[in-house]
C-alpha cells in the first residue's frame, strides 16, 4: 500500500480547513510569537532541556522579535497529540520525537532512530549531507509541516528489567514500553508492547502495569528514577542506535514568517542539536558509573537476543516497505549507513583500538 | 615555568596598544561589520567551506545587521598571521585551527586536537558541557580573543608516504608535514617536520620539499590532489583523533556588540560545527572508496609504529606540562576523555559490533 497520496489529500484537506479559522498571532508589527507544544513533562531531563536550549536560542538571536513559548505536554494538547495539534494549526510548533508518529505515516520512524540503524554520527551525516532533511521535509510537506533536526540522544540503553535476560524466549509475555519500530519489533518477540509518554513511565513500571521499559540512557533514566524500581540495566539496546528529536513548525506559519527568522529558527535548530548530544553523553557516562556504584547489575544482553532482536526487526521493515516512500527513504538510508560507517571504521575506530592499547 | 601571567601581560599589553589606535568601523547605526581573516585558501574544502557556512549564517540571522565579511589566507594577512592580527585588532576575528598557534601557548593545541586525544564526539562532549569551552575561553582572554568551536574535521587521516611505512625507524630522517603537539612527537621520532599552510603543501610534495604529509583526510586530500604525487595512504592517524576549527573574534570587539549579535555568533558557531563534521565524514566515505579505486593503497600503521608514535607523544606532554595552564588543561581532558568513552563504548560501540554481526 503506498498511503503518499491518501495522506497527502486528507492531511492537507485537514489542515486548510483548520488553517482557515485560525487568526494570525495578534503582536506588533514584525514581532512573532509561536506557541511549542511538546511531548515532555516540564523539566523532563535531556528531551524538555532541548526544547528549552532552542527556544532560548531563537528568543536571544532575534531579539525577542520572534519568541517561543514553551508548553509543557498536557498543558495545552497531550504528549501524542503534538503532531496534530501543528498539523493543523492549533499550535505553530512541537518539540518530539518523530517515531511517535508512525501511526500518521510509518516513515517518521527514520527520524527519531530504527532498530539495527545509524548511531548518532552517521544519522547527522546522512540528515545534513546525505539527503535525509531533503527525505524528512518532504514527509512533513505531507502533513503540513516544515521540520527540523533538534537534539539527540546518542544510542539509547536498551533498558530496565525486573530480572536477567538469558535468552529471546524471556521476552514472550513480558509487557515493556518501546516505541517505534522497535517496539514493533518486540511484539514480534511476544512482548505487550507499550507506548506511554516519558513523564508516566516511572507510574507505570511502579504499579506493575509494565514489566519494563526503555526510556533513553543513563542520565535520564537515573532522574525518572528507575534504579529505584529494577536493577538489571542493559546499556547497548537495538531498537534507537541514536534518537533524533524534531521540531516542527507548522508549514503555513514557517512560510509567513521573514526570511531572517526562518533562518535563525534553522541555525536554532542545528546548535541545539548539537548541545543536546553531548549534553546526553556527557551526562551518561557519569550516570552509569553512580548506578552501577548504587547497585544496579549493568549487562549486555547476550548473542541469541541481539539475533532474535535482529530476526523480528526484518519482520517489521518487511511489513512497511510495501510503502513505496518508506522503501525509498529505508534504501537511502542503508547506503548511506554503509558509507559512513567504512570511513569510520577505517579512521576512528581503528585509532581507538590503537589508544586503549597503547594508553593501556 | 609559569607562561600564564607572562603572557597575560605582555599580549594584553600589546593589545591595549593597538585597541587605541584604531578607528571604530564606520557603519550606519546598529549596522555592524566584521573581517574575518582565515588560514585558508580561498575554496579550500572542508576548511574555507566552514567559515563560509558560519559567516552565511550570521548574516543570514541578523538580516545583514551583522555582515562577516570573509578573507582567504595571504589576501590580508598570511595563513598563520590571523592570530596576531585578531587578537591586535588588526582584523575583527578570524577562522583556523588553534593547533597553529601552540608557539603563543601550547594549550592551544587541546582546541583542535591532540596525539591520543579524543575523537569529535568526546570532544563535543567536553568542549559543550565538561568545561572545554570555559578553559578555551580563559585562553583565549589572555590573547584579547573570545573563541568558540566553528568546525570539525573528524579523526584526521595517517597521512600520505611515498613508501609503506614498516616501523618507526622508516621516520628517521623523513622531511613530513604535521602541525601542533603530533608534529613536535614526529621530531622525537628523526622527522624533520614542516608546518606548512594547507594551500601550499601541494606544491611542497611536488617538488620534494617535503617527502610526505597529514592534511585532512580523504574528502580534503584528494582535492588537494596528493594522490597523483604519492600512493601510499595511512588511514587513521595518532595525532589529530579529531581536529576542532575555531572562530575566535577581538575579545574587545565582541564585547562592544550588541547582546543579540553575540549570540547569533555563538549560535551560528554551533550550527557550523555540527554542519562541519557531517560534511568531512560523509565525503570523506565517498573519497575513500574512491582513492581506493584509483590505484591509492589504504594501510595501516603498524602496532610498532603506534608504540613509537605513542612514546614520542608523552615525551611532548612531559615537556609541556611543566606549564601548570597546559598540565591542568590536560587532567581535566584526560579525565573527561576517560568518563566519555566509557559510555561510548558500552552503548555504540556495543551496539556497532552487534549491528555488524547480526547483518553480517
Amino acid at each position: 500500500m503506498d498511503r503518499r497520496s491518501f495522506l497527502r489529500t486528507s492531511a492537507l484537506g485537514g489542515t486548510a480547513a483548520a488553517a482557515t479559522s485560525l487568526a494570525a498571532p495578534a503582536l506588533s508589527a514584525g514581532r512573532e510569537k509561536l506557541t511549542m507544544v511538546t511531548s515532555w513533562g516540564r523539566g523532563l531531563a535531556g528531551v524538555f532541556d532541548a526544547a528549552v536550549y532552542m527556544a532560548d536560542a531563537v528568543n536571544a538571536m532575534s531579539d525577542g522579535t520572534l519568541e517561543i513559548e514553551i508548553k509543557a505536554a498536557g498543558e495545552l494538547v497531550g504528549a501524542f497529540e503534538v503532531f496534530d495539534a501543528v498539523s493543523s494549526g492549533q499550535a505553530d510548533m512541537y518539540h518530539s520525537a518523530d517515531y511517535y508518529f508512525v501511526g500518521q505515516h510509518p516513515a517518521f520512524a527514520f527520524f527519531t532512530g530504527v532498530p539495527f540503524g545509524m548511531n548518532a554520527t552517521e544519522y547527522s551525516n546522512w540528515y545534513i549531507q546525505g539527503g535525509g532533511a531533503q527525505r524528512h521535509a518532504e514527509l512533513g510537506e505531507i502533513f503540513n509541516l516544515k521540520p527540523f533536526m533538534a537534539g539527540n540522544t546518542g544510542t539509547q540503553g536498551g533498558g530496565w528489567f525486573r530480572k536477567e535476560i538469558n535468552g529471546p524466549e524471556d521476552f514472550n509475555g513480558l509487557k515493556f514500553r518501546m516505541p517505534g519500530l522497535g517496539g514493533k519489533a518486540l511484539g514480534h518477540m511476544g512482548v505487550s508492547v507499550q507506548n506511554i509518554p516519558g513523564s508516566e513511565v516511572y507510574q507505570a513500571l511502579s504499579s506493575g502495569a509494565i514489566d519494563g521499559t526503555e526510556w533513553i540512557g543513563p542520565w535520564a533514566d537515573e532522574k525518572a528514577g528507575f534504579q529505584e524500581i529494577t536493577k538489571f540495566y542493559y546499556a547497548a539496546g537495538f531498537h534507537e542506535p541514536a534518537a533524533g528529536l524534531s521540531a516542527s513548525v507548522n508549514l503555513e506559519r514557517f512560510n509567513g514568517l521573514s526570511k531572517t527568522h526562518q533562518n535563525i529558527l534553522e541555525h536554532a535548530a542545528g546548535s541545539c542539536d548539537r548541545w543536546s548530544l553531548a549534553q546526553f553523553l556527557n551526562n551518561n557516562s557519569q550516570a552509569l558509573t553512580r548506578l552501577a556504584a548504587g547497585g544496579v547489575k549493568v549487562l549486555d544482553f547476550p548473542d541469541s537476543v541481539w539475533d532474535a532482536f535482529g530476526a523480528a526487526s526484518q519482520k517489521v521493515y518487511d511489513e512497511f516497505s510495501s510503502d513505496d516512500m518508506f522503501a525509498s527513504i529505508l534504501n537511502e538510508y542503508r547506503a548511506s549507513m554503509s558509507a559512513s560507517s567504512g570511513w569510520l571504521t577505517a579512521s576512528t575506530d581503528a585509532y581507538r583500538k590503537q589508544r586503549d592499547r597503547v594508553l593501556g
